[in-house]
C-alpha cells in the first residue's frame, strides 16, 4: 500500500429535487480490510453519470445497489486491486466496478470486472467500454431492435451515451437526426456523423422533426423524456420503437404533479408503437459481450470517437454530480482520483 | 335477391372532437352489382365499436381501410352472401368482414371470412369471435406477453374487449383487477371473475391500485389511456408490460393541447417497463388462429360470457356510434339490420 490516508464521500442526506453537493460529505477514515471474498481497490477514475444523482435519492427503485445515509456513495469506477481475497482478482489488476467514491474501498464483488492490459487509456474504459457504451448499444440494438433502413432520432446526442448511440447507428448505415442543446453541441453531433441536428433550445422540435422526417421516425433513443419525447411521439412511423435510456429532463422534478405531462401517447395506438425502459444489464451477459466486441471494433477502427471531461481531485466529485445537470461538460464526465 | 331497396349510411363530413350522428346520412341507392373478384352481401348485424368513431375522422392513420366523404361508412359486419364473383365464397354463406353500413354492399374482399355453420348465434360472431375477442387475446398474450404469475389490471373491464381480456386472464389463473365506471359495471366485472374492482368514477385509481397491488402491476390491458394509464404507470412492478388496445378517454379530444398529459412515464425507466400499441392484425394470422381456437374453447366450455347490446334497425346505426361514448350500453354494441 502506498498510503494510509483514505478520503471517501459519505451520503449526508438523500437528494430531493435539484441536486446540491451538500448531500455528500468528504471524510477521512481508515483503509478498509478485505474479508474473504472481497477485493480492496484504489480508485483511479470515478464516473459521474446523470444517474449518480438518482442513486443519491436513496430510493431503492432508482439505485443500482442499495446504500443509505452514512454509507459511501457508490459510483462506477476504474481502479487497481490493492489486496484480493477473491478468486479471479490479484494485486495490481486494473478493474472496473462499483465502489464508494473515495481513495480506497471494498468493491461490490458482483460488479467487478478485470480490464485486460490494453492499449486504451483509462478514460476510454469509462467513456466507451463501460455502462455508457453498453447503454448505447443495448438501447439501440436490444430495447429498440434496430433494423435495416430505420431512421433514428437520438436525444442528448452530444452526451456520453447519446454520442455513442449516434455513432453506432451511423456505422450501420442509418440516417440519424441528433437533438442537442446549443450550437456547440449540435456542431459536435455533426462532427461525429449525424445527418441532421435539432437544437432544442432554439428550435421547435416537433415541427422540425415533421420537416426532417415526414415519413416518421422508426427508432428513438431517448435520454431526456419530457417535451422532446412528446415531440417524437407526434412524429412516429408505424411500428416506431422507443428505447428509454434516461429521463434527464425529469430527474430533478420534486413533486410528481410538476412532472411534464406527455400528451401524444395516444399515437402509440395509431402507430402500433413500442416504448421500452431499460437499464444496462437488461440485454443479458451474452448480448453485452457482443456489444463490448462491437464497441471495441468501432473504437479500434476509428469509427467511435469519445470525449472525456476529466476533473482532477476526489474533492471535486460531489460538485461534479451537478455539472451533468448544468450541461456544461463537454464529454463523459469523470473525476481523476489518482494517476496510477 | 329478396329486395331492391338498399339503404346505406354515407359519410357526410369527418368527425372532429365529440361524435355527432349528423356526420352520417342515410340514403337509398341501388343494390350494387359485384364485379369479378367481388362479393355482394346482405347485412345482418353491424358492429358498433368505439373505433367506429375514429374511422369516421377520415384520418388515414386511424382508418382500417380508407374511405372518405360520400363513401359508405365502413364497419365490421355479419351478413349473407347474395352473389359471389370471388373464389371461396358462394351464395348463402354466412360471412364476417368490412363493408358499408347498409342493407347491401360489396364487401372489402381482403377482410372477408366465411363463418362455418355453427351453433353460436350471430351476436357471438361479433361479441366473442371477431375483432373484439382477438383484440383481447392479442393484447394479453402477444402485446403484453402474459406470463405465469402475472398480476393483471384491465381498464374498460366491463366493456366488450375488456370483459373478454378479464376472462382470458382468469381462465389462465391470473389475479385480475378490473377498472370500470359505476357500481353496475364493477358488479358485472366481479360476476365474470375479477378478483378486485375499482370504480374510477368514485375511487382514486392510483391509491386504490397501491392498496390492492402493493408489489406492483405486471400486465395492464389498457382500453382508455389518460388518467387511468397514469395511475397504472405509478404502480408498476419491474418488467411491467402495458398493451394499448384503446385510448377511449382521449378519442374525442379535439385539440392536441387538450389531451391528458401523462406524468408518470418516467417510471418506465425505473421499472424497465414496456408499452405497446397494437391493432388486431398485428400478431399475425398464425397467432390469430390460435386465439380463435382459445376463444372457441372458452366459449364452448362456459368460461367466456359475452353480453350483446343489440339495437334494431339500420336507421339507428348513426346514433349508436355515440352510445359507446355515453357508456350506457351493456355489452357489445351492435345494430341488427336483418334477422336472416
Amino acid at each position: 500500500m502506498t498510503s494510509t490516508s483514505n478520503r471517501i464521500w459519505l451520503v449526508e442526506r438523500p437528494v430531493v429535487g435539484e441536486y446540491s453537493p451538500d448531500c455528500l460529505r468528504l471524510v477521512e477514515r481508515p483503509i478498509p480490510e478485505p474479508r474473504d471474498g472481497e477485493v480492496l481497490v484504489r480508485t483511479r477514475l470515478v464516473s459521474i453519470d446523470p444517474t449518480t444523482r438518482n442513486w443519491l435519492t436513496l430510493d431503492p427503485a432508482k439505485q443500482y445497489l442499495p446504500f443509505g445515509i452514512g454509507d459511501p456513495a457508490l459510483t462506477v469506477n476504474i481502479g487497481v486491486v490493492i489486496e484480493s481475497k477473491r478468486e479471479g482478482f490479484a494485486e495490481g489488476d486494473l478493474v472496473r466496478g462499483h465502489w464508494g467514491m473515495g481513495d480506497y474501498d471494498i468493491a461490490e464483488p458482483t460488479t467487478l470486472e478485470r480490464l485486460e492490459p490494453s492499449d486504451v487509456p483509462d478514460e476510454a474504459h469509462i467513456a466507451a467500454f463501460s455502462h455508457v457504451g453498453r447503454a448505447a448499444a443495448g438501447g439501440l440494438l436490444w430495447a429498440a431492435g434496430l433494423r435495416e433502413g430505420d431512421t433514428v432520432v437520438v436525444s442528448g446526442a452530444a452526451g456520453a451515451t447519446g454520442s455513442i448511440a449516434t455513432q453506432i447507428a451511423k456505422s450501420k448505415g442509418h440516417r440519424v437526426i441528433a437533438i442537442a442543446g446549443g450550437p456547440d453541441k449540435t456542431a459536435y453531433c455533426r462532427s461525429i456523423g449525424a445527418d441532421d441536428t435539432i437544437d432544442y433550445r432554439s428550435e421547435d422540435v416537433e415541427s422540425r422533426l415533421r420537416e426532417l422526417v415526414p415519413d416518421g421516425i422508426d427508432v428513438y433513443f431517448d435520454n431526456v423524456g419530457g417535451p422532446i419525447l412528446d415531440a417524437v411521439l407526434a412524429n412516429m412511423a408505424v411500428g416506431c420503437r422507443i428505447a428509454i435510456c434516461g429521463v434527464m429532463s425529469q430527474y430533478q422534478v420534486e413533486r410528481p404533479e410538476d412532472a411534464y405531462g406527455v400528451r401524444n401517447l395516444s399515437n402509440m395506438l395509431w402507430k402500433r408503437a413500442t416504448i421500452r425502459g431499460f437499464v444496462v444489464p437488461d440485454p443479458g451477459p451474452e448480448r453485452l459481450a457482443e456489444y463490448d466486441a462491437l464497441l471495441r471494433e468501432l473504437y479500434t477502427s476509428g469509427k467511435l470517437t469519445v470525449r472525456s471531461h476529466v476533473l482532477d481531485g476526489l474533492e471535486n466529485a460531489a460538485a461534479a454530480v451537478g455539472i451533468n445537470y448544468a450541461g456544461t461538460n463537454e464529454g463523459k464526465l469523470m473525476v481523476r482520483v489518482a494517476a496510477d
